[in-house]
């Protein structure tokens, strides 16, 4: 596919500036073609002014042809065949088999929104009936369901280039909300995002969407960005990305005449307690799966393992150096951009320097700079060297970790106390363990947003129980997540219909349920009609 | 009953500040005793600690107990006979009937909360169970429930002192959800805050619930209100009251190092439209329904329909004249406090002086500026008028409203085309109206939380449909709302457990679904056991 570096506003193309920058492939040390254009003011206005042209007709469409515009997508995404899997492995070093899996993933959450727009319950219909003779005043109809905000604003994420990007949840569940999308490429996988957006493209005008109802403009700077969530006409902004990235843009929407929701997905420490009973069955199990883990995707992972705490004896040592040895295993491998690279070099050193930090294994094979190439690194402290060092609770992108060896349980509520919010938290247990370890437990749930039972933090079950989010840092809202079904919630709200003519309520509202979705009718849950 | 003006910190009480301020009866010109005691940080501290103390137990509470705990406290505020409505009213001018009637409000929402936890499945209990079998990875078993946030801080509006302050939906739908409140005291009636403080107090400690799952703090500096919402051990907070106030403190609780959510309801302009049939069918009458709204609890309600649009002809004029006549009628009385009677009387000489608008009525009778009474005002103007004055968008907390002569329905699109979010928009017409006016209804649909028909934006009916939210300004988030079941969401959020062991988990995601709740289980709606 010739790709050319324009935005794409609806169905139209334009390259207004001079201003330009190339993607780069680290691995080959090669700057790849064409000339990605920075999107102008103008050509922002443009693309935020389609999708408020588009947004009237676009919810106005029945949940079927939605569905159909989504299943267009996973068609046109398939269709693309090697372009997309050879492009994102060439921006992002992620081997071909791993950009497959993520087109994948492409097609099981497009295809799953379909179906359950389909289904339609998510509307959360809720209908009390009236009663105009009800003293001492009469009782209104009062209904209800969600409907969508208006137009969204998508930055996707440096590690995900197609599964959490232009074709990412945030993207699909606000079009199956009936929501309008701009999507901000990502400056480290523009060529991606181009291939990606043209499928979107192809879809709307083979499905009879609004023009309008995509657009994609590029930008490297911080400038693009803040314009986007700070723009009059646009409604909510989803991001996934570095805390420092998603704090600014979180500022920014909040700081505008009319604040407009934006939700961050910024990663998180994911700490795993592995409690003696594990220990005591499959250390060695649990040290390989934890490094597989640890090291998967190069250690770029919002789920990445950063902090794992056991207590101390003979199994805990095992486990530490069977770990040791997988990590000294680990070939050094090219992370995703420069500047990626550069931070994690910069904090693994810093963490070498440290003086209540042993490192306990480490690549045995030396890493290659020119390449952007990360080693892996095993630290280890005491709970004492943790409490005292609060930066081991941050995040540092890439495939590090520390192993914390504590002397009791109460060494792992002291630290649980510290944690701030996270993706999520793993224990390895036995159901004895955990029972002996309620208090751990109670403490986690407070401050995570899923708890994983001998298993690892990595790899997302695509599904609608899932929730991938958590309190601050790991979000900028607790009460959302950034992939499942549950992430249209982010893109819709509440509308009331008091005495309104039934003819002329959403489908969902009506009396005769002629969608048949679950309702709450009257408090009570039913297909029923009413009446 | 007596008053003593101190901080009630769970069970106990303190006044460890000589900083106080009374609470004043505006009509009979005379403060009132005790004198309360502004919080001190320590107090603060201290009621924040106890509510964290109490989080762990008040949130692993069967249900079926914190429903006992709500009906506890509709009982006591029962018993409190009518000391709490002379409070109030002495405090609110407010007269006794209207009292009574936000008393019975609290019983209804109180109850109605009690029973929605009781039937269990507002929780969204989801299930997507496992397949250790799947190709090329194994599938997970994935579960998610809504869980309680932790401590909420709740500042009530000075409009409904009971029925949206310390015993309003954001205190009980905390407690719902699980989590312990903080009130701060409303300033201008901290003596009905103590009654209904100590009715909550008494259910507390009937039912058996953590001491500290309430306190109750006062303040009538600025300082205290973002103490609390800036506090670290605070997850989220509720607010009702004026534009000012809900921005400043959610700008300070984003500004924190770890932002939370901040809901705040802000009251909005609630425009009315009254379309050609509906006009010419019962003009007489709409006008009388209009001046009611206009004017009820001296037009200090957030629905207060602040704007009337009308197409020129017979029957506008006769509504205007009607509405004129009726307004006369009104006789001045006082408003809830000194603030809000000096921002009335100063936005109204602002109105009397501009020149595109015209004085079509006003209260017969001169009101009292010494008793802080309120005369009604009407004015008028044209498309031309409203398009070039942005303020009359905005909300004059009181009873004024400016009615809209338009030329064309096109005139009606161009008014609604600049609407800032509102709480509620208002049509009367016929069905055949409605049709006729699909433009008018799409953008209402966009800007409004509640679209009611043939009736008035005043007077919300509390149950599980209603929506009492909506875009920024009229709130801060438009996802969320402050009155109904819905509010609940304000403070919880989704926790997810991975392969967690079956008796473990929630009940609500136990396989024997021991509670009966409504689930999604593997994609269906369904109250069935897992297996």
């Amino acid at each position: 596919m010739t790709l050319t570096g324009h935005q794409l506003l609806g169905s139209r193309e334009s390259a207004a500036s001079s201003d330009t920058f190339v993607a780069r492939n680290l691995a080959a040390g090669e700057d790849l073609s064409p000339a990605f254009h920075e999107a102008t003011e103008a050509e922002i206005d443009e693309a935020v002014k389609l999708a408020n042209d588009a947004f009237p007709v676009f919810r106005g469409l029945c949940p079927e042809a939605r569905a159909e515009f989504l299943e267009a997508i996973a068609e046109e995404v398939l269709a693309l065949g090697d372009d997309l899997l050879e492009r994102a492995s060439a921006e992002t070093a992620h081997p071909l088999p791993r950009c497959a899996a993520e087109r994948d993933r492409v097609l099981t959450h497009t295809r799953q929104f379909a179906a359950w727009i389909r289904e339609g319950s998510w509307v959360d219909a809720r209908i009390d009936t009236g009663n105009p003779e009800r003293q001492p005043l009469p009782k209104p109809d009062v209904r209800s369901l969600l409907e969508p905000v208006g137009p969204v604003v998508v930055f996707g994420a440096s590690n995900f280039p197609i599964a959490i990007s232009v074709l990412g949840t945030d993207t699909i569940s606000a079009f199956a909300a009936g929501c309008p999308v701009v999507v901000k490429a990502h400056p480290a996988h523009p060529g991606t995002c181009e291939i990606a957006a043209r499928a979107i493209q192809r879809a709307a005008a083979r499905s009879g969407v609004p023009d309008g109802v995509f657009s994609l403009v590029h930008g490297l700077s911080h400038e693009t960005g803040t314009r986007l969530v700070q723009h009059p006409g646009i409604a909510a902004a989803a991001f996934t990305g570095s805390l420092a990235g998603g704090r600014a843009l979180f500022n920014a929407a909040n700081s505008r005449p009319c604040p407009i929701p934006f939700y961050a997905e910024m990663g998180s420490i994911n700490p795993v307690f592995l409690l003696p009973g594990a220990l005591k069955a499959r250390a060695e199990a649990i040290a390989q799966g934890f490094v597989g883990a640890l090291t998967a995707g190069v250690g770029q992972f919002c789920t990445n393992p950063g902090l794992v705490l056991g207590l101390e004896g003979e199994e805990w040592a095992q486990f530490r150096s069977i770990a040791a040895e997988k990590v000294a295993a680990f070939k050094p491998a090219t992370m995703l951009h420069g500047g990626i690279h550069g931070a994690y070099s910069k904090g693994v050193a810093e963490r070498l320097q440290r003086s209540g930090l042993e490192l306990v294994g480490q690549s045995a094979s030396a890493a290659s700079p020119e390449r952007g190439e990360a080693a892996a690194y095993l630290f280890s402290t005491s709970r004492e060297g943790l409490l005292a060092d609060p930066t081991l609770f941050d995040e540092l992108f890439g495939p590090v970790s520390t192993l914390v060896s504590c002397r009791s349980p109460g060494d792992f509520l002291e630290a649980a106390e510290k944690l701030e919010g996270s993706l999520s938290a793993t224990i390895h247990g036995t159901e004895e363990d955990l029972s002996n370890h309620r208090e751990l437990i109670e403490l986690l749930r407070r401050k995570v947003g899923r708890l994983i039972f001998n298993g690892y933090p990595v790899g997302l079950e695509i599904c609608h129980s899932i929730h991938h989010g958590g309190p601050y840092p790991a979000t900028t809202h607790p009460h959302f997540t950034s992939i499942g079904t549950r992430a249209m919630h982010r893109f819709v709200r509440p509308v009331c219909y008091q005495d309104w003519p039934d003819s002329l309520l959403p489908s969902e509202l009506q009396n005769s349920n002629p969608r048949g979705v679950f309702r709450l009718l009257n408090g009570q849950h039913s297909r029923e009609e009413v009446g």
